[in-house]
């Protein structure tokens, strides 16, 4: 680059955001320079505190500030649903949905041997203690249709076979292949309301 | 949102990136979260000390970190010709295709006056003051070719009418290596006025 080292980093340094590449990263760089110094300075400051005080929550494992996330600290929502997603996307894109009151359980990802991704790696055993303990009647499985997903899912529900627990999966309405993160909240709603037995 | 005080920031943080919506935002903050955390940590430092330590250069307005950019630091590119630019990514692109050995003014934005934008917020005197003291014979306008950009362009030769400068501006026309049926009427309309002997 023909300018500074202040500048040259900055564009370095925005290219660990997804789908950034070289270009994008350069008219983000000039933009916050030339427009947004302020906002630029407030990212700075967000990133900070985040990279550096967002833990995992003690019974979910999605993002949280302190020891239990907002979610698990809701007691109304503790009522014997559990609904499992890979991410923090799916989940948001359940809550934003707007349906669904019960708890949730953040898989952070999905089993795949080939990663070195078992069980431990996505917690599967705190889910285990967590449908024991809290006497949770029904687990909705909201994998993502694909592949892994459902491997995980399958995996899931041979753990917990011979319990008294409802295992459902979410109904049709989600695109095969598709990510829930990227479904609307009015079919992700219908797909909530016709989830099926995963003997089906 | 349903996670914590420190991601809705940060996501929101990072919507004053352009072309950043909220669903990019959240993805981008979820992949720092999960894979990145170095890598935010590095581009908030990146942004702090941007923000606060890049100015611009003295001579020819471009970001620096010091009083003069590297540009304007080499005693070569002083060579008689200056090349005047819209921006710094215009600069970047012109830099980067490797051919231009002389100085620059990046003028950072056009004129525009509905938009308050005159010849002093893109530093018009200084440009002409460049001029007469570096004894510059040849002023290429590289404006871009646009209403605004030609608008300006056609101010400062007006400006410096009468006097011994030779004021050139790019040549548009198809890009090497484009197909006709793929070019913009604007560009073909340039390329139509410019055409030249074949023998040339
Ligand atoms: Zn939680
Ligand atoms: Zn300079």
């Amino acid at each position: 680059m023909a300018f500074s080292p202040l500048v040259d980093e900055l564009v370095e340094s925005l290219r660990c955001l997804p789908g950034v590449g070289q270009k994008t990263a350069q008219r983000m760089a000039f933009h916050l320079l030339e427009r947004a110094r302020s906002g630029g300075t407030r990212l700075a400051d967000a990133l900070n505190q985040a990279m550096d005080g967002v833990r995992r929550c003690d019974s979910c494992q999605n993002f949280a500030d302190t020891e239990l996330c907002p979610i698990c600290e809701t007691p109304e929502r503790k009522n014997g649903t559990l609904c499992v997603v890979e991410s923090p996307s799916d989940l948001l894109a359940i809550e934003q949905a707007g349906d669904y009151r019960g708890g949730y359980f953040v898989l952070m990802g999905h089993l795949s041997p080939i990663d070195g991704v078992g069980p431990e790696e996505i917690g599967i055993e705190r889910l285990l203690g967590r449908i024991r303990e809290e006497g949770v009647s029904e687990l909705i499985l909201a994998t993502n249709p694909t592949v892994e997903g459902e491997a995980t899912a399958h995996y899931i529900a041979d753990r917990l076979d011979g319990q008294n627990v409802l295992i459902t999966r979410l109904a049709h309405g989600i695109p095969v292949g598709g990510e829930l993160g990227y479904v609307d909240g009015f079919t992700l709603t219908h797909a909530f309301r016709g989830r099926k037995p995963l003997s089906d």
